[in-house]
This record gives structure tokens, sequence and C-alpha cells, in this order.
């Protein structure tokens, strides 16, 4: 009996086999499986596309100057990144858990052996990109002033301990561990306070630890506008991130299933209207449709999604995209404001309104609204700003002790492309003044140079 | 007997599970449906891209004065498009038809329920990056001269209205509907006349309404050359349209099947061929192989292949994409020459390639050549421009009579970014002469700023 | 009983069937096979958009005033090599092999007729992305001084003749014919030698008939540095690139399988060491950690990995990495002093490390090392060398009879741009003395215009 129906199953399977090789018949949940592969690896590779989104984000919405330094940032983030995580940092996330605070094995990927399971591969792939996007949102709000090697040591310390212990937390279970605010029933599907809130935090740090730029603020403490100098790139580096996205949450599945079309539209629903709300926001305030401004509420409503982007509804995914929207671009005044100095506005984007998806996974649960799960996911919040911010101002401030946080005045005022890699962005092109390699102005900082004509109104008071 | 079957097919099925989370044992059905959902999303994921690759060619294609107002421009049309889609347009495209002409159900996703079949939501999300497209068509005709708020009334009214009302005639039935194109056998398979058509004849429609651009015309109503400012994004952004044409095209079976091998190939050869075909047609006339018509000949072979992609062999792919080559060319110094000032070519490259796509699809027809579907295919471009045109065209009217269509010479002199946004683009680079904030040349429209150096061969005339 | 059992199937087929048409229930295999499509043709995609890349690092790393030629160039390689594989290339490499040498069937994709598998299509479009990488390696190498029709020679032959024969050595097996090589059991996965070397030996004498560019060299035969004129998009090139080699190496597969993990880990492990590998060299050697020896360690891991990805651990792929980086910094260096002048590096990315690659299958192959495979792997090394050289030698040299391979020493100091192709890359901009549209350099070659302010210290000597 048993036999036949196999042969059967055997038969049906040659007669419509074709093309490719398959070493032998899969049963249905054998394709399953491979379809999970398949969607979670593309989804891994959409999500490192975003490493490209945030180089150009942060090198358009910063001076050419930096160009060189941006980009080698965000190259070397993710490779450090990557190195450090396969080291560490997967294991100390996925590991088997030390009582739900931090996980103890699978360092240099030493679950999986030739001819296991290579599940544990794709799931680190996925992760990996993770990390890297965690570690690369502090870039932006230090740029134009870091040190190329104190980067390089960050990069280390939060993708091998500071991001994945408190991922573990989280999300220690998806794999081998066990996190004590998961067993709490913490919701946060794809990362808003894991992975960003995380990064939020530790960019806050760091910027807290540099201080702002030299111009930044004039003789009475008011903020200057630093204009970006590619806003085109920038404006493309927010596509790729948008399309990243599409990896970054419905991957956050690790399965082919139905529930990642839900995700989709929620995610892009979201994005678009974050764009609308921060649109609205700074035309009121600014009286300008600002692009800046208006990139930034994409990437707010994304961030908003991320957490609760598998259990709202798509008109609730409007809503949540539509007040990051206009949060993104009040906290990125209040931030200028009070002195801290953020040159793309990753604090905003990333701490904030990775908060407020963080509780928006609460308000607008499609299963219903308990103010237990709104208590829980507060509690999620505060944890990750808890545990990120004072370990990040640690190490920034360890950094700054020994290798030095921040590059010389001088320095900064010729561009860290330069100084730190004796390279020039766009050597074919004329810059204006003060900008040129080797033009040091010879001013106090802030004068002529740093005085864009161009000035945003939003940057008047 | 069955229940042996049954268990046999589970224990099959627990045997080979490995890895990630699937809820229960899937049959083979299952996951094929699953697999369908994966691949129309990623297709819908690649699509979204197309938004980028517009519009760096349009920036690319257009001054350095305008790059902030045209990646607004793009942002807000996918914006936009996307929560006009959601809460009109696909009710209007897709829900249960009135006699084949127009949607009535579905608006706001009304059609999912939780717990219901999601596919809807998969179904929208790919649809709604189509529409999308058919919207950023139009910005590139009517670049730099176009008042931001009056593009923001449009792309809402031709994402919500006009594109859907159209859709629903030949695609009502691919979800709920019924369209009255379809019934008679109306071969697009992909979106030659739905989308790139609609997107061109109501670009024609706008451009018609706004003029030509200052200085584009000599004193003689001879075109003048207005280059491009930033041909290496232009020419990334028509990769990033090619690699999104294969989302596009192989995407519209919307299963994960074998089909998709064929649409690929004629995919690829197409636009392969509308390279080599405007290359020649260009070299031939201006006697340099120019970049700018060259670039436009892959998205022309693009545009040709997306009726037919389904319905033609690999040789004759090759054909259309080398005729729409021909064809984009000659299209584009025509409407140059009877003053329709299109800066990008959007009108020759979606309008004029849509028809010769539409009516290719019954020409190269692999099951054969009828004169009856040759006039169904012409009856449905036909439609195309009769809905698109008039409706366009009123569109603008009315925004022209309420809240202005057309910024003011200085301003379009000056740059839309400054006068739009308070923005520059590129503020740190050394612009040419007219050309820098703030900088309003003080001679007639058309005058030195607007004659470059480097003057393409073609535009002598 | 077997009707029963066919009965069952269906019925929980139809049960769980949604949304999406599946023309009739299909089997586990055939669901398995759909996927392999769907795999295969995703990653086709990603390795397309490595055209994008390679296209990006070649204009970032040249001058602003050859970049419209690059783009044209990279556009019309793809191009050309799509029809020319299509009609020649793929016979040639795939077809009924001749003892081993050479295809012969195939042509015009005749193997496919309508209603027959269409595998041949899936496979046929993976492969021609392939085909277009190793055509494109060539255009950096000889970038700023070839004339563009010797360059589309080039291409046709590359593309239909050098590496299709090439292949069919050592990949013909994997469709329908059967190579030499690969029956002595010569390991390349997914191409360190088919693809990147062939590329890189074809560049190399392309570059040796060419001759180094005007001002490379001073009197005394010293390099001089001509830094590239867009670092911002060259890295954004390399991250392509990155991404698309996610579609290079596992989808070299052609099915989608647990394996793909295992290659997609390998793949990112190995990119990320390179670019240590190569940050760590070039600060050691130019006392400042370059970007443009950064980003090429990045290549320099994936074209190391490429061969190998399938049969070596994780943490090989690292050690594999590392060494690529270290190398191609040192083999960059080496060329440049002795006069081989390669403007991106391409024959130390690609040849250089495809050998490394190569020969890592063997060293590092996790069944085990032997002699013998070490000595397989040397030979396929060498006979890629020993085919590809002195064809392309004689190729380049009959083109440069016939054609002619080189631009005059005037259009090459204006620039390829205005010479070859009557535009400007980017006309609204003001360019550095002796890079405008026009301004031809009264002194000497190698005068002022071609000696940066910011001159790399590795360049010294």
């Amino acid at each position: 009996m048993f036999v036949k129906a196999l042969f059967l199953a055997l038969w049906i399977g040659i007669l419509f086999s074709a093309g490719p090789a398959v070493a032998d018949d899969p049963t249905a949940a054998d394709v399953q499986t491979h379809l999970d592969y398949v969607w979670t690896l593309i989804a891994a590779a959409l999500v490192f596309f975003m490493q490209a989104g945030f180089a150009l984000v942060e090198a358009g919405f910063t001076r050419a100057k930096n160009a060189v330094n941006i980009m080698m940032k965000n190259l070397m983030d993710f490779s450090i990144g990557t190195l450090g995580f396969w080291a560490i940092g997967f294991g100390l996330m996925f590991g088997a858990s030390l009582g739900g605070w931090i996980g103890t094995s699978g360092f240099f990927l030493s679950d999986y052996s030739p001819g296991g399971d290579p599940w544990v591969l794709a799931f680190w792939m996925f992760q990996v990109v993770f990390c890297a996007t965690a570690a690369t949102i502090v870039s932006g709000a230090m740029a134009e002033r870091t040190k190329f090697v104190a980067y390089l040591c960050y990069s280390f310390v939060i993708s091998a301990f500071i991001y994945p212990i408190f991922g573990s937390w989280a999300w220690g279970s998806l794999f081998n561990g066990s996190g004590w605010l998961e067993k709490l029933g913490f919701i946060d599907f794809a990362g808003s306070t894991v992975v960003h809130s995380v990064g939020g935090w530790a960019a806050l740090a760091g910027t807290l630890v540099l201080g702002p730029r030299i111009g930044k603020y004039d003789a009475q403490g008011r903020p200057r506008a630093i204009p970006g100098h590619n806003l085109p790139l920038a404006a493309l580096g927010v596509f790729i991130l948008w399309i990243g996205w599409f990896g970054f949450n419905p991957g956050s599945t690790t399965a082919g299933i139905k529930d990642i079309a839900w995700i989709f539209v929620n995610t892009n629903l979201a994005a678009a209207a974050g764009v609308v709300g921060a649109l609205v926001t700074i035309w009121s305030i600014a009286k300008k449709p600002d692009l800046t401004m208006t990139l930034n509420g994409a990437l707010a409503g994304l961030v908003g999604i991320t957490a609760p982007c598998n259990n709202v509804s798509p008109a609730s995914a409007v809503m949540i995209g539509l007040v990051a929207g206009v949060l993104v671009v009040l906290s990125v005044l209040f931030f200028d404001r009070i002195r801290v100095d953020d040159p793309v506005g990753a604090i905003s984007v990333h701490g904030v309104c990775g908060v407020w998806g963080t509780l928006a996974a609460a308000i607008f649960n499609i299963e219903g609204f308990t103010l237990g799960q709104l208590g829980v996911q507060a509690l999620g919040a505060a944890a990750a700003f808890l545990w990120t911010f004072p370990t990040a101002y640690l190490t920034f401030r360890i950094i700054h002790a020994t290798v030095g946080l921040r590059v010389s005045p001088e320095e900064e005022m010729d561009g860290l492309d330069l100084g730190e890699h004796g390279e020039s962005a766009y050597p074919d092109f004329a810059l204006v003044a003060g900008m040129p390699a080797g033009a040091v102005p010879k001013g106090p900082a802030g004068g002529k140079a740093y005085a864009p004509a161009s000035k945003p109104a939003h940057a008047k008071g």
C-alpha cells in the first residue's frame, strides 16, 4: 500500500520534473523549506542593499569635503560588522541563553557543521544584515567630525556586543536562545526597537560625546543650516532604503508564506503616509516643501511600521506612518534647538520613531488594545534606551580617551576626505569657497564658508 | 486507505522538514500558492524600484537647478499615488464592474478582512506600483516649469481616477471586475497601453497646457538643446528601470510558473535591440552616438515588449525592440520640431512606443497574425488616447485655472529648487553661469545661459 | 488504489489553493521546478544589476570628461553581448560539443520551440548576464582612450566567441555540451576563472595594445595618480556589485535549494574580509586608508570566493577574502609600476584574484586538499590565460589595424565625451582646469591638468 503510493508520487514527480536537476523527488514540505530559504536569502540581499541607501543618504545630506569618509565608514561598518557578528555577536544574540540575558554558544558559526542542517546559515545571513543596519545608523549622526579609526572601534563594539546582547532579550528564541523581554510578550516584529532604537540611542550617545560640528551654532547658540551637498544622491538613497525595507519587514517571517503580503502592504502604506505627514508638517512650519525633511518622512514611516507591520490593519499602517512623519520633523527641529548636532536626523528617524513604532504595536493591535501590552512595549523601549545609551556612551568615552574620537579643527574644516583618507570625492569639480581640497578658511569657525546662500527657511531660528 | 495515504504524506513531510517553522504540513498546491505570493511581491519590489529609475532619468536629463524639485515630485507621486490607489483607484479598477466600464467595490482595501484570503493584498501591492509608474511618466514631460502644488493635484487625479478607470477596461477581470476591452480579446500582457500609453498621453496633455520651457525655442521657433546635467545618474536610472522591468513584465503572471523564463528573455532581448536601434538611428542622423538617445532606446524597447512579452518569440522580441529604438529617436525629433517640449522624451518613449508594442502583440503573435486582432489592438490603443488625453487635458486646465500650473518666468530661470523648495541640489558645487542659486540671467530668455557649449549635433535644426 | 490516492491529492490541492490561478494541481516536484525557475531568474536579475555596478565603478574611478563614454560603453557591451550571445555565443558554449572543445548547436535559441520545455530560456537568461560580466570587465582597463567603435567590435567578439568557447570547456555540461576541463574535475563553481580571469586577461591584452593614458607616467616613467572624479558613485557601484554577487554565486545552483545559504554566507564573509585585507594593506603602505583601494578589496574578495563558494567552510571564506584583499593592492601597485595602465584595477581584481580563487578551491577544499586537484585548478587557470590572452590580443591588433583602437591625443585630452559622443556628462557644473569641454591643455601631456592637488601617497614612487 504505502509502497504503491510512494511509487505513484515518484512517478508523478518524474513526469513533471523538467530542466534543473533536483537531487531526488522532494515532498511538498521539502519544497516549502526550500522556498523559505530562497525568500529569506533574497530578503537578506534586499536588506544588505540598505547599506548603500544609508551611505547615500548620509553622503547626500552632508558636505562634499566629507563624502569619501562617509562612503568609507559605511563600507567598513558592514565589513567589520559582518566579521564581528560572525565571530561573537551571533552567539551572544542567538546562542543558548543564560537566563534570558545573553547567549553563550554558536560563535564563529560553530552551530553549523558540514552535512548538517544549513538553516543556521540562512538565518545568520538574514541576521547579519540587521546587525549592520543598527551599526550604520550611528554613522550619520556622527558625520563630518569623527576620526576614522574611532569609527572602526565603535563598529566592532556595537556589532559584536551592544546590539547582539539587547537583541537576545527580544529575539533570542528565534533560533536557539530565549529572551526575558520576549517572554513578557514584547512585540517587535522586525525591529523598531531592536534595530532602530538601539541604533538611534547609540547615535545620541556618540553625538553627545562628540559635540556639534564647527559652525553649526552661531555665537548666540542658534542653529545654522549646513545643507547637504548632493540631494539627488540622498533621494536615491531613500528609494533604495524603501525597497530594502521590503526585505527588512516581510523577510522577518523568514518563511515564504502568505503573511508577507500583509506586511508588504503595511510597509508601503506607512512609508507613503510618512512622506505626506512630513511634507505637511515642514510646509506649515517652514513655508516651503523641503526635500530633506520629506525624505526623512519616508524613513520615519518605515521605522514606525517596523515593529507593528504584522499586527495592524492597513488603515492603521497609514495612521502610524502619518504620525511618524509629523514626529520626525518636530524631533529634528527639537534636537537642533537643544544643540544636539545630528547631520542626517538619525536620532529622530531611528530613535524617536522607533519608540513610536514600538508603542504603536500595542495601540493599533488588530487583536485589540490592552494597557498591559502598552506597558510591555514601553518597558521594551525603555530597556533599549537604558541598555544602549550608557554602554554606547561608555564606549565612545573610552575611544575618546584612547585613540581619540574627534578630528582636529583644521582637519574638520579642510574636510575629512583629505585629512583621513588623502583623497577627494570630486577632484574634477570646482567646489564653492571653503570647500575645495586644501583651502582652509582663514576666518573663525562658522565664517562665510558655512553660511550657504540657500538657507532653508526652517533654520532661521 | 485515505487515512493511511494522509499519514504517509505527513510522515514524509515531517521527515524532510527542517529549519524554519511552517505552521503545518503544506500540500504541493499550498506551496505553489506561497511561491506565487513570493514571486508576485518580489516583482512588486522590483517595479517599485523603477520609481528611483524614473527619478534619476528625469533629474539626469534636466538641469541642476531643478533637481530637488524632480526628486521631490517622484517621491510625492508615488506616495500620493499609493494613498489614492488604496482609497479609490483599486476599487475603480478591480472592483465589481458596472458593465465593464468602472469598478464599484474594494475601496480602502475593504475586500480584505483579517483572517480572510490575503491574496488581495499581494495583488494590490503589485498593482499599486503599476499605478505609480503611469503617474510618474508625466513628471518628466512636465519637468522644469510645473508648480509643485499643481503636480500634487495631478498625481492624485491620475492615480485615483484616470489610470484606474482605463485599467478596469483592460484588466478588470484579473481580480474581481471585468472590462469591455478585454472581452474583445485585447492583448496587453503587462501594460504597453494600460500603463505606458496612458502615462504618455497624460504627459502630452500636460505639456501642451504648459507650453515649452523658456529658451527651448529660438526667435525662429527652432529647438535648442537643453542638455541634461548629470548623464551618469540618468544612465544609472536606465539600468534601474531595466532591472525593474524584470519585475514589471514577468511579474505580470502574478504566479511563479515557467512562463516567466520566456518573458524574461523577451524583455531582455527587446531592450538590447532597442539600444542598438536607437544607436544606429541617432548615429546616422546626428553623426555622433548620443548617450541620451541611446538610453531612451533601451526604454523604448522595454515599453515596446511590455504588451507582447508573453505571446511572441524571442526573435520577434528582437524585431520589436529594434523598431522601437528607431521609432523613439524619430519621435523625439518630431515632437521637438512641432514645439512640444518634452525634456526627457516621455511622450515618445511611453506614448508612441506603447502604441507600437500594443500593435506588435498582434503583428508578431506567435499563434498567428489576424487582421481582427490587429483591429482590436488598434481599438485599445485608440481608446487609451481618447480616454486619457481629454480627461488629463481637462485636469490640467482646471489646475491651471485654480492653483496655477506653471511657475513664474523668474522662478523658472532661477530654478524650481530655490523657488519651490528653498533648497539647492548641489550647494557645494560651482555651477556654470546662469545656473547657481540666486543668479537670474539679465538677458532675454534663451540667452547665453541656455546655449551650452556642447550642443548635440541633432539639435542643429 | 492509484486513482483514489490521486483524487485525494487533487482534493487537498483544491482545498488549499487560493488566490492566483494555477493551471492545474501541481505536484511537489512541479513546484520545486517552478521555484528553480523563480530563483534562477531573480538571480539573473541581480547579476544584470552588476552592469550598473561596473558602470559606476568605472565612471567613478576615472575623469569627468569621459563619463558619458563610459556609461555608453557599459550600456553597449550588455546590449551587443545580449544579441551576440543569443545568436552565436550560447550555441558555442552550451551546444552539443565537438570533443569537449566547442559547442555546435542552439544558435539563436533554436533549442527552444514554443510548447517545449522552457528551461533553456531560464538557463540562457542566467548565462547571458554572466557573459556580459566577462565582457564589461575589459571596459574599465581600457577606459579614457579607446575608440567607441573599436569597443563595439571587441564587445561582439568576446561575447560571441572568446568567452563562450572557453566557457564550453569548463561548464558545457551544465546544459547540453561537455568540456574537456570539467572532465578533469576542474572546480569553478561560479566563474573565478570562466568569467573573471577571462575578463581580466582580455583586459590585459587590450591595455597592452592601447598603451597608457597620456600623462599617466612622467618623464622618468614613474606612475602619476589620476584620481577618479566621483568616488560616491564608485562606492555605490561596489555596493551594487556586492548585492549582484548574491545572484552570481548562489544563483549558480540554478536551483532553489538549501545550498544557497552556504554560498550566501561564504560570499558575504569573503567580501567583508577582502575589504579588511585591502584596508590594512594600503594603510600600511600609503599611511592613509584609501577608499579606492578598499573598494577594490571588496571586489577582490568577491572574485576570490566565486570559484570555491560551494566547497569551502565559512572560516576558509574569510581567509580567501583576506588574502584576495592583500593581493589586489599589491597587484595594482605592481601593474602601475610596470607601466600597464589599468585605470580601475580590473586586471588585478578579475585576472589575478580570479586565479587566486581558482587555486583556493583546491587549497581550502572542505573535502580535503589534494595536490592533484591543485594541479587541475592551475591547469584551468593557465588554460584561461593561454586561450584568452592571445585571442584577445589578436582581436585588438586587428581592430587597431582596421577601424583603429585609440582616439587621437587631442580627443583624449579633451575627453572622449565630446570627441566620441558630442555630449558632456555634467554641463551645468564648473570643472577644474583642463577638464571642461573644449579646453585643451596647451602644455605637453602630463602637465598641470594631470597633477591633482590631492595626490594619494601610494603614487609617490
